[in-house]
């Protein structure tokens, strides 16, 4: 496409240009049905095939156990805050949280609408880096351990994941699925909205151990209990059929791309181009996450004052550099570089920012 | 487009053939910004005027007054039957609901769950009726009242809706909402999945009015409160914005029909045809709901035998006229003729009704 830009926008992000091209092209007319994949019915046997695909492709892609089921759900990561403490943290029993940034918190306030939540560790306020195994204090009887694995809005990421001995870990994977290999078998549940990785928004995928699914209550509101989208393979109601076909191109063109290997591959080597560039002038790109818990996802950085930093991002934005603003609670710049951004726009922005310093210094 | 068909699914359904053209035609390239639709930021200038436009749409094509939000959830309208339960009966009060079909009956479910709601009325156990006002016994403590507009099912509609004097009075109009003209100012809150006459799966609208808002608990999760969503304008957190985007679309065409005037015409008509023939041959295509009953958008009918029906339903598909069977827990044929559903489907299904009765008398 002649005037596409690059699009750094932290989510809804950039998707691969041949996964909106093929969308695209079959979007009136859906496999020669004569109707749109946005028509067909979720019970048909089309949209059971883009379902089972889908399945197929995520336990294919990150090696997904058999003793796990794979659903999609509405309304988005932050109703999983609810409904994790809804089905899994019981009646005066406890949950481990451990808060690393804006996405944490807000995971735990929701379970402290609900329950008793414990804060296992924290690196409040200003969230610059992920808490070291020895300072998580874990309650060996916590109903769960709930982290999550990347936070957009300081830039920070797990890099290894925590141990947390025998009880369940959840994840809000939303902002890096798919970004790298991991064991799967670690975590009894990982959730993430598709915004970022994964497709359009409107879809929330849930990867759940079968263990954890018989532990959902009886009795509670049908919709927001896991067994009925697990027992009902995500038919109990109408799905978002579109966004899990999105959702299906994406997961093909990974696989395309060579899988996880690569894709994390080629992200380390955009992480390791913007870092880079921070590392080489520490004090006119100054990062905000410390280096060991740096996000390879989000890129957040500050500048000198806010008006270099708005000129950073006008200026960046002419060229063809979309969305660089960082998050409006933190201000600065950030990077979000979701697997669908091409290494190209990496190298591109790269030299952007040393020409810019180079300009203004 | 040369080989589309008639799409007679119940949801999702057939949309305007336009709209899907206009969707395709800027799906890569979302108004000339070099990024899709799928791929905007829900907080970027252009989600914003998305939004408003939908919103202005929706007051003037259903002359919403002023004292109603509109907002935009994920979930569905299943999530509603718990979030009308969960923000609005409160605990030691009662709300009566009518039970007029197997929709109607999920959402006294969800609300047994909750709490303690009461059975104003039912039609079951063949639902092939809506209750007239004598029958419907309603507590004027209850907290509200719900019903559901159209039951997709059994092919019923509410002729006209019941007055329940100050009660406030909740509806589930997911699959007729823009059907026709309706006073909304006789609802305290209206819900409607998106799926029928509204766009495709993964978004479900809700017109509250100010009052009701004001009733939302106080402790509660916070994705699942209404008042959250008005508070926020649908952006607590990530909407599903490329279904709401095709909500724009629709009610953009909608209002080109020349709005709910015409529609209903054209609705009306579709009625006149297929009920007429039903009326013409009643041993043959035996109505399913009774005559004050039915619903102009989902027409349900027997024949003489469950062979016959399949006859049919195989024989309508290679003519062109998909999605006719029956839901599954009844048997039987099912029309369903939403807005997008042109009169010129009904007029050649209806001939060729008239033409398989011809042949197998």
């Amino acid at each position: 496409m002649a005037n596409r830009i690059f699009n750094f926008n932290p989510g809804p992000a950039t998707l691969p240009l041949p996964v909106l091209e093929k969308a695209k092209e079959e979007f009136v007319n859906y496999s020669s049905l004569g109707m749109s994949v946005t028509e067909i019915s979720h019970r048909s046997k089309q949209f059971d095939a883009i379902l089972e695909d889908t399945k197929k492709l995520f336990c294919e892609i990150l090696g997904v156990p058999q003793n796990y089921k794979i659903i999609f759900l509405g309304g988005g990561a932050s109703l999983q805050f609810s409904m994790v403490a809804m089905n899994f943290l019981a009646q005066g029993k406890s949950a481990d949280y451990v808060v690393t940034g804006e996405w944490a918190k807000k995971a735990l306030k929701e379970a402290q609408i609900l329950g008793q939540p414990k804060v296992a560790a924290t690196t409040e306020p200003d969230f610059k880096r992920i808490p070291k195994q020895n300072e998580i204090k874990l309650d060996p009887n916590a109903c769960y351990v709930h982290i999550t694995s990347n936070e957009t809005i300081s830039g920070t990421q797990w890099a290894q994941y925590p141990d947390v001995g025998t009880v369940p870990l959840i994840c809000d994977m939303s902002s890096d699925i798919l970004c790298r290999k991991f064991d799967v078998s670690r975590f009894a549940l990982i959730y993430a909205g598709a915004q970022k990785n994964l497709g359009p928004a409107g879809v929330t995928v849930v990867i759940i151990r079968d263990d954890l699914v018989e532990k959902c209550p009886e009795k509670m509101p049908t919709m927001l209990n896991y067994k009925t989208h697990v027992a009902k393979n995500s038919l109990y109601n109408t799905p978002p059929v579109f966004a899990i076909y999105m959702i299906k191109l994406v997961l093909d063109w990974v696989k395309g791309q060579g899988g996880l290997a690569k894709v994390e591959e080629i992200n380390n080597e955009k992480a390791r181009l913007v870092y880079g560039i921070l590392d080489k002038y520490p004090d006119y790109f100054k990062s905000a996450a410390e280096k060991e818990s740096r996000s390879i996802m989000n890129v957040t950085l500050r500048m000198k004052n806010e008006e270099t930093e708005k000129m950073f991002i006008d200026e960046a934005a002419k060229a063809g550099f979309h969305g660089l603003k960082g998050h409006r609670s933190v201000g600065g710049i950030r990077v979000s570089m979701y697997n669908a951004m091409p290494l190209e726009g990496i190298k591109k922005l790269v030299e952007f920012m040393e020409d810019f310093k180079k300009r203004n210094p």
